[in-house]
């Protein structure tokens, strides 16, 4: 039997973006409370972007406070107005409320430092270190969540893995329009200060509806939900594939894969070991290991490392340190011989190919509708008409058919900005004239 | 002769405050772009107070660049419409316009990790570090600021220093209505997400004038200027005087308290030993050691200390980073005798009371008209009616009246939230009753 | 017995202050669809302002369903938060809210055209009009009302005299923090584009609470009340007393005198004459001709004026409709004589000084605590202490205590702008000189 | 040769839009002062839109203060940083700047009271109306445009009528994108409260570039372009599209159908006769009598109209004043004969349907590429890469490849509400069944 208390007095918790986060359930407070949820403080959302938009200095922390809120007042508008009345009406059931809650605020709380740069280079999955967070009884999280009901952890990573049976709770979560990229894109653009991110979610909530299968939009909101898609897609574009952003996560993976060969080699000693890392650089990691991480970690070891005997090491640091991302062009498949050959200029110009250049490729699909053969298939938009029928959204919106089933993005070759100096007062004039000679427009010719 | 650089073209940095940061002159791009100033995106702008308001994570970085732009839109419009025309006419001398943006864009460069909690226990002093900087040959920024002229960064520390003879500069980046405050207004409110904050800044920049001592304001614009005030104290009030911030500030004082108490004693020694504090420890500080430090670096030793054998000190390090700030009583003077009384009940339920106790007092005066004989006499802002004639803006404004000359803030006693438990089911029951029985409604009885 | 009926859905009007209007219950969205409140999206709100801020074209149309808005909010709160046990607990009594919403709803359906101007002039009170409406049998209002209780019309109509036995459902409507208010406040600062009007709503509704006699705000919320007295405050200084609006104030009412005038001296005629005032021109007012009126039947009404014979008339309706606002210059009681040789010189130049010039105070007492020798007592503001005890705010906030009981806002003396040209190339040269001499920085010498 | 004076001092007006409109010619305050322009308070932005938006009351003066300041803004920036060298050089002539800036403020100047719906009974055009008003010689506007040169008047109306010879100032002012849906998109999501309209003007003004044959944007802009048809798209789908308004307005529609039969068959007569209306009814027109009317000439002859003794003129006005829409709902091409059954029904109901049904259609282009076989073929928006060379938008953003060609909108057809009412309780209950039983899902089965 689940064990819901209620805080004697709501609290609540000012917020830019929802102006209030408001807690009512006990459980939910003494989540935010522990360490690991706490650890996501020192994690940025946004990782290298505030190296291009400053302001985005914001942490998984406020996110994930915002995600809860706003799977809360999903929750609430359910409550109130579309209460199951029996087991197969479709309708809410509101003792999924808690479940659905502690999903949305632990969403990303197996989220390592600098997420996805780290995760390629230590084969880490924050999807599942968000599990095993929630499912390892040594977690002040997990036993929070025991006192709840003894299988509440596993409920809510099921929800995380997207096996648990109520879909609509599933869905509320993780969707192709869920409170987690609802409120990331509200967020991340009220940070950056641009306003491509921002749609009418109080129109959203109020055209939300639950069905047998998940969530659906009356139709009457459907403009609300096709500025959801437009906005998600222009904040791709716009702000999260940013190619200066991007010179900045290459460096850093670069750094790390420096750093990670020196320790091989045996070249780490003295206070430039970092012996936090250690576990992820023998590739033996335990919970407790991955929740001492964070951003202010990884800056720190930089910070000492300035003083490390390798010179590459050292470069690469300054490099992210003190802002100085790589450059990039676009190149479409099928140019590869061209990057070849400036790979071999850059080594002409004195810099290690393999420290210094690298192929970053950014692409998102904005929206799809069911394709039961994909590889993930993804949950479509069901638009709902006053009798209660549901439409795929592509089907009657143009601007998401516009949108639909096309993946966009780009393929960026980085290398150091040294390459675009002037080469009539180098010395490695003709290489940079060389490797010049290949860019027009900031594209590969 | 001063060198002024120009871009080819106008940079630009988004920012969420003033929609954009323009840059024109190289020296400026150039010093943004130094080690030292990328060191300020590692300092949080608001120290602990994003513990209570977790919005407010921004940066020292983005606030200079604020303070940079205020000063920019400042000397744009006085170079407009207020052109000097000889050395006596009290207008404005372009020429003034980069040592105003230098200054502006550094004023905040020798901020050191978690500000003035930092400068409390170490003894720094972050105007003099500044000036330090701007004036050590061996900082990137000094070496930009001399390719203007020799004496460039001597002109530009002066300013900070207040010693510059041209007023108008040093009042555009101190004085009681600065590029500095208007900014830092305008920013923590919009990352706390209060409104506090918000006063009339384009209406400000339109009514700001020059004039022999310095600036003044047309007198079509002074409620603008009451509202800045009022707005000043309000944010003084609501957010920075906080006491659930400042208890956390109270824990970082203990806390590094404790780690300089350690380290004296020699019982720092491994992964443990903060090497990048202790010449801060030694008191030996140069300017290298000075600018490694950040939010980060203290952080991953407070990381570190977790696995610390002095149990107060891993004891100080959960409460700071798993955030479980202190609790506090306001009180009056006068009643020092029952702070010992509760010192000693904090004692006898087991806590240190050095380590576990405080008193912090938080006080500002928003506004003072210029008192010769004060410690720090304040530039009294002036208001300029249409006939060029100047009254001091407390004679004209009665809200203006009401703040001057009056300190706002309060004392408050800091111990730890144990102190409140039930008392019920607690060993130390009668402590507790006893520490209880002397505060009504959150103040000392 | 009250008969409350329920929407079968929830009901929203989108609103740029409140986001959204939420209406549930059947009687509001009737009374909403009445003749007499769809007149007032026929009377501007701020009358004569927009002249001045060219964005305030709202009406109180828009101004009523916010009142009511905010109404319903305290409601909601009131209901959750703190519903009465029994009938003298001091809680809220939710079988009060339809009455509350709907005198919030109302409160203002008495207005007529350009309110304050025309009620001078013809010596109606729109706050009786809104009883006399409310209770007439013949009007569709008072006929929607009835059908909820016989008595409930003359109930709503208490609320609005503030005869009403519940001091809480008075107070939400009229005090001196009251739904009117706050919602005029946000309303007239957004659409006049200036910031002056912000405060933090969403705080004052999480702290107001219900006390046996009346509303009082709990403490953590003091300086959201603060924010809303000074941003009242700077309003009214600001905004509602700009010397241009109320410059365009003194030619209505020179323009509707000297109808007025001119009708009793039979010099009205054909499409002249305007039908729907002359019950108010014979003073003879009956709730059918009332409601007639509106803003553009007046402006019709000046439009066909144009073509009237008589000069004054003619030249007023083309100052008012066509924008050339009175000049005015401010002076201090005791200046009156020098008024007087004004009065003289704007004759010789020309003008009728019956006409042509007026005097205009405006003035307003921010905040005032209870005094019960008054003309018309306020009911203070109460802050309450987490025990329940409540003080009067001036007594705890200095800065309302600087407001508080202190009159503000000016004399002025109004004149045709011809009288400050440029008199060199003036027939009335030795006229408009002796005028100008009379001025210095806009107020009388 | 031009007389370009300049204000002695800029003056502001304050604009929530654009925060600031900045006046420094005295022939833009002059035309500012006009009656002709004053005129324009006196006429709503969005017509009917009001009444289901009802925050959008906003007028046509605010618009075109708006238009005239983004116009300013351009030209500001074309001249900082693309002032033209020499004649064929493609960049900008500031000596244009005047010519824009009056074309800009002056350019809806024609329109009439609810334009659209007013000029389609009255066979008036707006945009000829502007071109008279501006070269009449007895207007206001045209006095003051003369004494800049004799032939400027003629000038201003060519941009406006598309015949002026420098293809850049023409396009600012009309083009798919310029300054006029700029603003009325940004105006009219701020008055509605939605955010639909919303883009990123600032980027915008950032990368707009003029060329040889008109204007151009930067690559490094495309998405705040995009961002822009996208907002346009939405407000039309949203709020220029809604039904609810199209329903007022064809009440509107149907009532001076009405008014000009009757007065054609000489049943208007004392008070009811619209005198100012007559020249319209007459089709015999002068620039005099067109200035005449405003929004609340039309809503005072409604006004009066109810005491008409035609009890359809009556009903209709009743309708409208009082807000009482027609419904409607959508039908495809193809379903007429059925809309013949229901106006059949409607009549047997007790409606004429002449008067109380109608066809409403509304579409839009959102861009489409230069198509010289157009019947107006419309200047593509073109998008400028780093080297100069040019391309169409479409051709490189997908999203603005989905809407490019595409007319978007529907077919409506409208009746009287009282058709939708509950026929159980209704005299001519078999009548609604069968009117009803053509309706699903809101359009025509």
């Amino acid at each position: 039997m689940l064990q819901v208390a209620f805080l004697p007095r709501e609290k609540v918790f000012r917020d830019p973006v929802h102006n209030y986060i408001h807690v009512r359930h006990r459980v939910i407070l003494d989540l935010i409370n522990t360490p690991e949820f706490q650890r996501l403080r020192r994690i940025k959302q946004l990782g290298t972007t505030s190296f291009t938009f400053h302001g985005a200095e914001h942490s998984r922390f406020s996110h994930c406070l915002g995600v809860y809120e706003i799977t809360r007042k999903i929750c609430e508008t359910f409550a109130r107005n579309y209460p199951t009345q029996n087991a197969h009406d479709g309708l809410w059931d509101n003792s999924e409320c808690l479940v659905a809650l502690c999903a949305a605020l632990l969403h990303d709380i197996g989220h390592g430092p600098y997420s996805h740069t780290f995760e390629h280079i230590f084969n880490t999955d924050h999807e599942q270190w968000t599990q095993k967070i929630i499912t390892s009884p040594q977690t002040k999280v997990n036993q929070i969540l025991r006192q709840v009901e003894p299988q509440f952890p596993e409920k809510v990573a099921a929800v995380i893995a997207k096996t648990y049976p109520n879909e609509q709770v599933v869905q509320m979560i993780s969707s192709q329009i869920d409170a987690d990229r609802m409120d990331y894109l509200l967020r991340d653009a009220y940070y950056t200060g641009t306003q491509y991110g921002t749609f009418d979610l109080t129109r959203i909530m109020r055209v939300i509806h639950p069905y047998r299968s998940g969530l659906a939009f009356e139709i009457g909101g459907m403009h609300a939900v096709e500025d959801y898609l437009v906005s998600r897609f222009q904040m791709y574009q716009q702000i999260y594939f940013h190619p200066v952003s991007r010179g900045m996560e290459v460096v850093l993976t670069k750094l790390l894969h420096r750093a990670k060969y020196l320790y091989e080699k045996g070249e780490m000693a003295g206070f430039e070991m970092p012996s936090l890392l250690i576990p992820f650089f023998e590739n033996d990691i335990n919970v407790s290991d991955y929740l001492r991480l964070d951003d202010d970690v990884l800056n720190t070891y930089f910070n000492l490392w300035r003083d490390h005997p390798d010179s590459i090491l050292q470069n690469l640091v300054h490099r992210f340190l003190d802002r100085h991302p790589f450059k990039s062009v676009t190149f479409v498949p099928g140019q590869e011989d061209q990057l070849q050959e400036m790979r071999h200029l850059v080594q002409a110009a004195g810099f290690d190919p393999e420290f210094y250049t690298a192929i970053n490729n950014s692409f998102d699909l904005p929206y799809d509708s069911y394709k039961p053969s994909a590889q993930e298939p993804k949950t479509q938009i069901e638009i709902m008409q006053p009798d209660g029928s549901l439409q795929e959204l592509s089907t009657i919106s143009p601007i998401v058919q516009a949108l639909a089933g096309r993946v966009s993005g780009d393929h960026r070759f980085y290398f150091p900005k040294e390459m675009l100096a002037d080469p009539t007062h180098s010395q490695t004039a003709s290489c940079l004239s060389a490797f010049q000679a290949h860019i027009k427009n900031n594209a590969l010719q």
